[in-house]
């Protein structure tokens, strides 16, 4: 059961209305590069994202537009810009905090929606059927080399719209060693 | 066998030669604070660590003065700063990449000694005999919670001098969700 490994650096998802208020209104998201997961690309578009204790300059905008802006950083991000983001599944932001956006067009001052990324893979529903997984379930992943390790609490996220992946971030991906090209296996 | 976890930061060890150019001549260093292993210690100095792409600034020293200069960096500071520093145990410095040293009275221009620390445990000789471990075996690090995984690889270092911790770098404690008082269990 082997997996290739996404590495996420920092980024963000944006909302339309938070679209209209850094770029313009109405404005669309311009595809830089398409991901792994089906329908979903790297943009062209790049916003700054202002902390109590630094500012990062041109992070990368994900796309499409979501129902809600959410901002993925590694706990090494959080702690340089001084945000205490915790540990969440995609989408679940009630109590998160927040941060300020800068955009070519304005700023959005959000009040939640920075998190750390909960580790997960991502599989079709046939892929998810054909390794005995479904949504929800939890697996290890095993990483080999000279930092190898053993993820455990590693969440399946299978559904329509999946597509064989594993999600890292890179404070993961260091201490596992892994370059861009890593493959991981799956232990139920 | 339970074991407490070191994080460390980014930080250099010094050779007196190399000190006597950044500080003055004949310079001491000053202890600052304790560190687990016996007779180490955080030192007061602080240095600029300057690299293709970014100097990280007042990086703390630690002492005492070593035979060689060695800078310890995670590898997501190996990105920020540009320098590839691969994963070495302590003192293994032959062929690494170097960088430019910067202090209060002096400059110094390394010509290798910049690592990613080999991740490892430290135990006393009579800590290393009751749990049947010696020094140079390997042995895995198990690490419970919300980011809980098992360190496969990590090095026993023990003799005279070694106290029991385990050493991880930032990006290992931050993928594992360590805080500061993070405890792991050693397997063999």
């Amino acid at each position: 059961m082997k997996i290739k490994i996404g590495l996420s650096n920092k980024h963000l998802h944006l909302k339309q209305e938070d679209i209209d208020v850094l770029f313009g209104k109405g404005y669309e998201l311009t595809p830089f590069k398409p991901l792994v997961q089906p329908g979903q690309f790297a943009c062209e578009e790049r916003v700054d994202i202002v902390g109590p204790k630094t500012t990062f300059k041109g992070v990368r905008v994900l796309g499409p537009a979501r129902p809600e802006t959410q901002v993925e950083i590694s706990k090494t991000d959080a702690r340089a810009i001084g945000i205490k983001a915790p540990v969440r599944e995609s989408g679940k932001l009630d109590g998160t905090p927040g941060c300020k956006l800068v955009g070519p067009a304005g700023e959005v001052e959000l009040d939640h929606g920075v998190i750390v990324a909960l580790r997960h893979i991502h599989l079709s529903p046939d892929q998810a059927k054909e390794w005995g997984l479904k949504d929800k379930d939890q697996v290890k992943l095993k990483i080999n080399g000279e930092r190898g390790l053993v993820f455990d609490e590693v969440l399946v996220r299978s559904g329509p719209g999946h597509e064989k992946e594993a999600h890292l971030d890179t404070d993961e991906g260091n201490a596992a060693g892994c370059g861009g090209e890593a493959e991981a296996e799956v232990i139920k």
